[in-house]
């Protein structure tokens, strides 16, 4: 298996240089990390303002110790309700999710909650861009997956369809990535050339 | 004074008719009360959508209890690096603050960071909608206020200017929300109103 899967840290230049493998798949940050950079790297360059929503949490517990910050001492994790990536890009509302798959033949749709499939309804009929970021990382492999096409297995999976979308058909019917330097995970140029 | 500060609790649906104030200013809810309450029936109607995003927490400690939920045990609030609310509206992405003030006679600027303002500018910049919503709590009135018309204040500021927006600025350039019951801060009336 020449794909790690995501557990290694940030390899050094020199050992970056070593590799055998020429492309990028195998530098071991995770799918967050790369649209992260991707995102930072647009933003300075006047390319788009997209950011990663804070994950959600519930306070129950504060505490205010004199001359120093408040220190949160108990709260849970929270579902989100829309997806973890918007913004504006070519005056357009943007919006996506991204996941991170180990599955190899399938997306399983247990990775996207209803919550988020009901917002992404929501930003297509207001006119957004709206898709998901996928890695298989097994395939070291990234697609976008327009959210109209994720619709249709989200709807027939909850008539008693199949619970996953096929690896092939996502390889048919998504934009492959590829994995890059300067912007590591550069979807708005699968956005530009999609004519979205 | 007529107007309490936003400390009492949501009125019983008697007390408010017995009210001597027709208006709403004083049912003691939050300006984000009133804006979470506004972006829900906005999404419910189909005419935006417009989230609050999460308060960004830094997680130190979690623990992970045997069948039970993770448990956050230390944690730190952090600044925003961008406004709290952003959404899509007629296909437009839209980006704002919402900001209450006690002070009677101008908005103080320490309201707003400066990691804000650069989000602001940047939004401006790729022709998004982008405002504050300023309450002044004692005079119990809401604005409308164009970043565009922020900036400025914040620009002089950093060259030594005076770090506050005259109340009576805010009334002349900003635009008054009228507060209302089905939708308690409608503020996408005043967006159509100013043809942005």
């Amino acid at each position: 298996m020449n794909y790690p899967n995501g557990q290694k840290r940030k390899p050094s230049p020199i050992q970056r240089k070593s590799n055998k493998q020429t492309d990028f798949s195998n530098r071991g940050m995770t799918l967050e990390e790369d649209i992260n950079q991707s995102n930072k790297a647009y933003l300075q360059s006047g390319r788009a303002v997209i950011h990663k929503k804070p994950t959600p949490v519930q306070i129950v517990h504060v505490d205010f110790p004199k001359r120093s910050a408040a220190v949160i001492k108990e709260a849970y994790f929270k579902q989100a309700s829309t997806t973890d990536y918007n913004g504006i890009y070519k005056g357009k509302y943007i919006d996506f999710e991204a996941k991170e798959t180990r599955n190899k033949t399938s997306f399983p749709l247990s990775n996207v909650h209803e919550h988020q499939i009901k917002h992404m309804q929501q930003v297509i009929e207001h006119g957004g861009i709206c898709f998901v970021i996928i890695r298989f990382t097994h395939h070291g492999e990234t697609y976008l997956y327009p959210a109209k096409k994720l619709l249709p297995w989200w709807e027939r999976q909850t008539n008693g369809g199949r619970k996953s979308i096929p690896y092939h058909i996502i390889q048919q019917e998504g934009h492959f990535i590829p994995l890059a330097f300067h912007i590591r995970v550069d979807y708005l140029s699968i956005i530009d050339e999609m004519n979205l």
